[in-house]
């Protein structure tokens, strides 16, 4: 029997529209800094790439910088500190790319059930602690704050991501907040749509857009080892990465031309299957996931089930039963599933995120994240659920 | 009639071998940091690449730290001056993306005539400056200082790139310095063998080889915007992209698995194209090429002749003929050439390659590029220098 692929967030197999871009990528040889007609027309490959990034995440092509991953997005966000107040801050839920640059750790955003957190010290208090007069504060940014569109563990999404008035499954909006944001859209780009409020309710803390969007082709579709710093500031930001002057002296290096017609192409299509509603599809599909799952393993947690999450993102915790053991028992039987992030998924630790969200030790070390893709079938759900069931009984036995 | 293109230091290429490993890997679709069996088969296609490139360099494969271009390996070396001295010092016919980062710019290594220029006041001259007793300092290093193996304008290589014993076109052996090297191999590798005098007249200072070397995959055959760094020191580089730990941390963001199977299959390739002398038979057409021109242009001048050089580039100036004016002529007239190296190449300005060789303005900004690929021919060499000539006669009438 074929393996079932479930960790869709850790990264998604080529989308059939890049792998063509890319083969046809493959003969255009020139150097796009070169002034010859071959370099020209790997320019031209670049420039139609920008394009298509750029319309899927609602930007001008000259905001986009092409970078090798969202890490190195991210790196070459947090440097840019200095011109937003000189701090750089970062939830707890954010991805160690973020949070690894950070001066001043956030309390968490989030309360167990996925909504924002009212009732303890929650991100608002903080703020507000750090300006006396927050409305009225008008010096500027006070720090740079990383805060992601959708958590890629849980499919959170924070609590300022919106269902559009259109019922569509969401707007991104960023609060009018005296901080600027780097919005981390790797999870949510392609899977929802990425819009803004465009200057409206502005203020002198600036309109509601990021200053900076983090995203990476390989998690839409795309090929892996290419990604996008969006750059909603009027400065450009200063390189970590200098020498040739590529990306407008935004980021240095020869660009990877077959890497980035890949993305391109995969982001044209994502956005086309998120205008299509595909995604509610899969949404469909985690339901019954949820409720099979839900049904038959009544100490099983489902992370922020109530709240607005990913169309594909499941992520559950067994107490007790190590989220690394799971992912390793599933594998044996045919299934990819991952316990965190696929970045951090060779260390065996408790998910930060779920601690993060207010979860003790043991209950945060035994989930798992199970995350759907676009050709994931009801099938593929069903067999995943009896297989995860069948080794869930076995684990409350041996519990018993 | 075809087009020829005569640039391939600016970037040659994909070899078949590359293409297939690229095409072969995009069914390959796990994250390499996933612990599951997708996640293991994306591991393995990284590790292959990785004794593939380590083959090609003479290192072990964990001394391969895998980048988007060689522009990111150099700043990931300059990052590390601290463990060095804490000065990073550059030659001033280094690369850009190693100028960039120079505390200290150091005297020309050359003259006019590429060869180590001991008239003037020279490297080693500064050199001895620094360091009172040069021979008995043991205080570990002074300072990282950047030298390249081949220079990428003029394919001189560094009077320390000797003729080995076996008459091979060369061995690469840094000097007994009290300085640690960062060697951008990035022009050689893939058109010269690699080799050091391993652990050698070994002194207080180290051995012979350098610190670090840079390289990229696409000067080589494989694609653009992959590089590595290659650390023969014993401490791991400190990142500067960070955050999910790939690299055993030393760069983190998910792999280029595409493009680093490309990699790996081109430096295997390139090695074997070495081995076999097909260089060799590179600079028979260079031969064929300067003598051509020499016997026809006589103010124009070629610059490092008589020096050691890689095989397949040619540099010369044409006092007064501006060298973006050659490269629009003979762009139209279907050769693809370059003035100075390609990362720079929009902009106008005089080389400063040969500038620091002594050359006045004049000359420094009326040189052109042209560099061979394995599969130049004769025919393609002996057509561009018919039409360079024309061309060449029409500027002297003109100037006359």
């Amino acid at each position: 029997m074929s393996r079932v692929y479930l960790d869709h967030n850790a990264t998604t197999p080529l989308r059939a529209e890049a792998r063509d871009a890319m083969i046809a990528a493959m003969d255009v040889m020139g150097n796009p800094s070169s002034v010859h007609a071959e370099g020209r027309a790997a320019k031209g490959l670049l420039e139609q790439a920008r394009a298509q990034v750029a319309a899927l995440v609602g930007c001008t092509p000259s905001q986009v910088i092409f970078t090798a991953s969202a890490t190195e997005a991210a790196a070459l966000a947090a440097a840019q500190k200095d011109q937003h107040g000189g701090v750089f801050a970062a939830l707890p839920t954010e991805h160690d790319c973020l949070r690894v640059w950070a001066d001043e750790e956030l309390p968490a955003f989030f309360g167990q059930d996925g909504n924002e957190d009212r009732s303890g010290y929650g991100v608002m208090d903080w703020l507000c602690d750090k300006v006396e007069d927050f409305w009225d504060h008008t010096d500027g940014p006070l720090a740079l704050m990383a805060m992601s569109a959708a958590n890629s563990e849980t499919g959170i999404l924070t609590p300022r991501a919106r269902v559009s008035p259109s019922g569509r499954l969401n707007t991104l909006a960023i609060g009018v907040l005296p901080y600027s944001v780097v919005c981390d859209i790797t999870q949510m780009a392609g899977k929802m749509p990425v819009l803004y409020e465009k200057d409206t309710k502005r203020t002198s803390h600036g309109d509601r857009r990021p200053a900076y969007m983090i995203l990476s082709a390989h998690k839409l579709g795309g090929p892996k080892g290419v990604g996008a710093l969006i750059n909603f500031t009027s400065e450009d930001p200063q390189a970590i990465l200098r020498g040739g002057g590529q990306e407008m002296g935004r980021r240095s290096g020869t660009e990877n031309i077959i890497g980035i017609a890949g993305f391109g192409a995969a982001a044209e299509a994502a956005a086309r299957d998120v205008a299509a509603g595909r995604w509610e599809e899969i949404a469909e599909l985690r339901k019954i996931l949820e409720n099979t799952l839900a049904d038959a393993a009544k100490t099983t947690i489902f992370v922020g089930k109530s709240a607005n999450r990913l169309p594909n993102t499941s992520c559950f915790a067994t107490p007790g039963w190590k989220g690394e053991a799971q992912v390793i028992q599933m594998d044996l039987a045919g299934f990819a599933i991952s316990a965190g992030s696929a970045c951090s998924s060779g260390k065996v630790k408790a998910s930060n995120v779920l601690r993060a969200m207010g979860y003790d030790e043991e209950t945060a070390s035994s989930a798992i994240r199970v995350s759907l893709g676009l050709e994931t079938t009801e099938q593929d759900i069903r067999r995943f659920a009896e297989a995860w069931l069948d080794k869930e009984r076995k684990f409350r036995a041996r519990a018993a």
